[in-house]
């Protein structure tokens, strides 16, 4: 079973996402705020059972999704992470030693289904479509051979950036990354049950149905388990943070002339076994 | 008068600070968890008429100070802020038409008196003096005219940083900005009257007694109003927020040979009309 926060009714739930259908059960666990709470408890089986017992509450037509974990303490995004992307920087530099990282605020994320917002002050809206791993057991210094072990769930996301943003200061892609519902998370969590589940699986980006970006996990130049193991280096990982594992190459600023995003757009980030983050775009 | 959060007899309170005593006064005001509620509220006056009613509850050598605002939504801080900082980093470039900014994790800050960690990982552990900006009341697009209006409360960082890391990859210095407690927040926050408390200030770090960094506000290359409306035009800056406005040039890392911090220095970070945060060094 796949696990969802959404809006219905004016109200925030969580719940089991069965077919067409939504189950909340958010009413029947008082002390799991929200799903960052019951990936902490290990609480999926219990979850499921509830949703299965209880059956569908809400038509997935009559939610709206946010992202699936909505108060991380901390999103850490990987950078140049696949063969290629870091030619496409451009700069004459070589492949870095170590993995470049990048913080993101939640608010820079909408749901599965929302429209990715373009602001006023740029008209280089681009995708990124990358996997999420959320933390469920945390610590300091993970060594790489119990990484896996410290995998919670697993989500997808659309990384959008604001392009000419990245560029804006001396260093750090802070202001491009993190403008407000301009990325998105999604659809769901699905619980993490094995590496197998992650460690060589193919990523898709489609933009209107177009394939701009696919390659597979097994290439990223920095596995997930080594991504874990350095940031739980410098920063303790806890129980609900989300790592966000690298973008293919392919992303619309590769183009000449670049392919950003318009209104209209509609772009799906596909994994097997995850699923398919899908996201119009919109004007602000 | 002062508004500080501390840790006394295993439990985390608010209050005021008068003199050589604390007056907690959180169990009165339940609705505000933390200071940032109190920020958000405007409830400074409210507070220290408490406090000044209750009078001392702990002398302030039975408490821990810990960052006054506990629970920020996010911490931006300002990179390369200050004449002469952008030719510190010797590598070529020109000074950047905007400012680089890059987020800090809570976790990286300890309170006032505490000792800044220094990992087993690196003996680059380096001091940053600055002035943090505690936002009273958020907005996206706050023009520069009105920003002053936004802040609610004043505090002081020493933004420790472990040298080494910054320079790990591509770009980005998520990495050796955001070791669990290398820096510092505090010690208290002194609500924010005017402009006149901050736009023409004497910043100075001593370490050890030492003088190494001096400088004045108002030689910012960005000043505080167009932080606020550089950052709020891409993420809503919600009460609670933090921004770290950065540091004059005379860090550690650009003497030659470099003066690292070490276990038993003290740094002193004094801005008039602010206070001083004062932090040792600890091995990890």
């Amino acid at each position: 079973m796949r696990f969802a926060t959404v809006e219905a009714g004016g109200e925030r739930h969580y719940g089991g996402v069965t077919g067409a259908g939504f189950a909340a059960v958010d009413d029947l666990f008082p002390d799991w705020r929200t799903l960052r709470d019951v990936v902490e408890a290990g609480g999926f089986e219990r979850l499921a059972e509830e949703a299965e017992a209880r059956g569908e509450t809400h038509a997935l037509s009559e939610v709206t999704f946010l992202p699936p974990v909505p108060d991380p303490e901390k999103i850490i995004c990987v950078g140049v992470n696949f063969p290629d992307r870091n030619a496409e920087y451009k700069d004459g530099q070589e492949a870095p030693p170590n993995m470049s990282l990048f913080p993101r605020f939640p608010r820079s994320f909408t749901g599965h289904g929302q429209p990715l917002i373009r602001p006023p002050e740029s008209e280089m809206l681009d995708y990124e479509g990358e996997i999420a791993i959320v933390i469920g057991r945390g610590g300091r210094r993970i060594p790489e051979a119990e990484a896996w072990d410290r995998i919670g769930a697993v989500t997808l996301c659309n990384e959008g950036t604001i392009r000419d943003w990245v560029r804006h200061a001396k260093f750090n892609v802070t202001q491009g990354k993190n403008w407000d519902r301009s990325g998105a998370m999604g659809p769901w969590l699905v619980p993490f049950t094995g590496r197998g589940m992650l460690d060589d699986v193919e990523i898709t980006t489609k933009v209107n149905g177009e394939l701009r970006q696919q390659d597979r996990t097994s290439r990223m130049l920095f596995p997930i388990p080594r991504q874990i193991a350095y940031i739980s280096t410098f920063t303790t990982l806890v129980p609900g943070d989300i790592i966000v594992t690298g973008t293919p190459t392919g992303a619309g600023a590769r183009f000449d002339p670049p392919k950003f995003l318009k209104p209209g757009d509609e772009i799906e980030v596909s994994v097997d076994g995850i699923g398919a983050l899908v996201n119009g775009v919109a004007d602000e």
